[in-house]
């Protein structure tokens, strides 16, 4: 399992971890494929451990009282969950599920807990993330006051075009259900907000390939009612970390 | 200044810092009253300072392409802001305006950086604080996905009933339209929406005062699309750091 300790050394919230952190994962981290629909934790768990995505999809959501789903967010290869438990009382403050097919990596939170009160620069990098992950969520917010529905589809996509090589072809790396959830919609205002944001903007979907006629019409439609400019420039951060 | 020194030693985060911080503290920050509509700063501007409100309030938003605002957060006494600029190049991740007059300490954010850089304890209760902070925004998020607006209403009043000593009547502490915004809502909806409240759950508003007839009318109606119960454990857990 020696690629276990380069994965987690290749991720910039432990680039400045000790050898020993890194020899403990090694051996004490285990690494599982887990199929669509495997429940990691639920929320209010008691954590044990956070978790290291290689590949594949995961679900964080919370469910209500009257058994709703909200998703807290979607993560992917590179990605980390269930690392702030350690300031929960060691219990998990969402749900976690696998989205798509994915390879998971359990490391002991107890590993990260003392690696961050003996280190300050770990702790220093996972201030810098979670102030990251902060804007990132006051943007989203500001999409679900501001932005409506066809918007925030065309946004969702811009990131996706921006994040991958071709700007013109792009794949729903999830089901569309799942989109849907993932921007706050119920599946019928999804389904009439793809339907308007073709019409307004030329793009076509043909199962989870989705083209791009003309990326400058789609964000002067989808950006208006952004604070940012199309290319993001918090993607733009994401990815150099 | 003397008492600037002990306002910051009784707030939850700064609890563990030096005495070297208390007394730079001291000695450079400055107090000062600003009226409500005041601009502190604007997203993007260079952050030379990080704010401690010690009364009234301030509004954090950020303005889209097309002019309108989205509200961040509404903040009051012993809330800080602008910290987060140490993570983010020293520039601003939004824009800060009082929002009623309001007393604010003005503090270098040199030194909250140099502090945490050399003080483990401080790092990591601003990491507690953080984590706090994320969970809170997962739950607005869940809210504006899963609650109606007549919910989001409800919610908000019984979560300022909760920091209150009287459950049965409350002050909004900023005005209506604010309250629209802070929710994500247009005026309209938010009119809509309150009479809407009113009929189902026999709230009565009188200018800003609310009375609640019965609370467990009001958290009943309000709480079925949340992930938590009334009272809520985030607020109480806010109350205790």
């Amino acid at each position: 399992m020696s690629d276990i300790k380069s994965t987690f050394q290749n991720l910039g919230l432990f680039s400045n971890v000790s050898a020993d952190f890194l020899n403990s994962v090694q051996n004490q981290a285990i690494s599982k494929n887990e199929p669509k629909g495997h429940v990691i934790f639920l929320s209010g768990d008691e954590a044990k451990n956070f978790y290291l995505i290689r590949s594949g999809w995961v679900k964080l959501f919370r469910e209500t009282l009257d058994g709703s789903q909200a998703i807290v967010d979607i993560l992917t290869g590179g990605q980390i969950f269930g690392e702030t438990a350690i300031f929960e009382d060691f219990a998990y403050p969402y749900s976690a599920e696998v989205a798509e097919d994915a390879e998971i990596v359990l490391v002991p939170l107890s590993l990260l807990k003392s690696e961050i009160e003996n280190n300050n620069k770990v702790a220093l990098d996972m201030l810098g993330a979670m102030a990251k992950y902060r804007k990132h969520q006051d943007q989203e917010l500001e999409h679900r006051a501001l932005q409506n529905a066809p918007q925030r589809i065309g946004c969702f996509l811009l990131r996706l075009a921006q994040s991958g090589d071709d700007q013109s072809v792009i794949h729903l790396p999830y089901d569309k259900m799942l989109v849907a959830s993932r921007l706050g919609m119920q599946p019928e205002t999804f389904s009439r907000a793809l339907k308007k944001l073709k019409e307004k903007t030329g793009i076509a979907i043909n199962g989870s390939t989705v083209q791009i006629q003309d990326i400058d019409e789609l964000s002067a439609f989808s950006c208006s009612a952004c604070s940012s400019m199309f290319p993001c420039k918090d993607l733009k951060a994401q990815k150099d970390t």
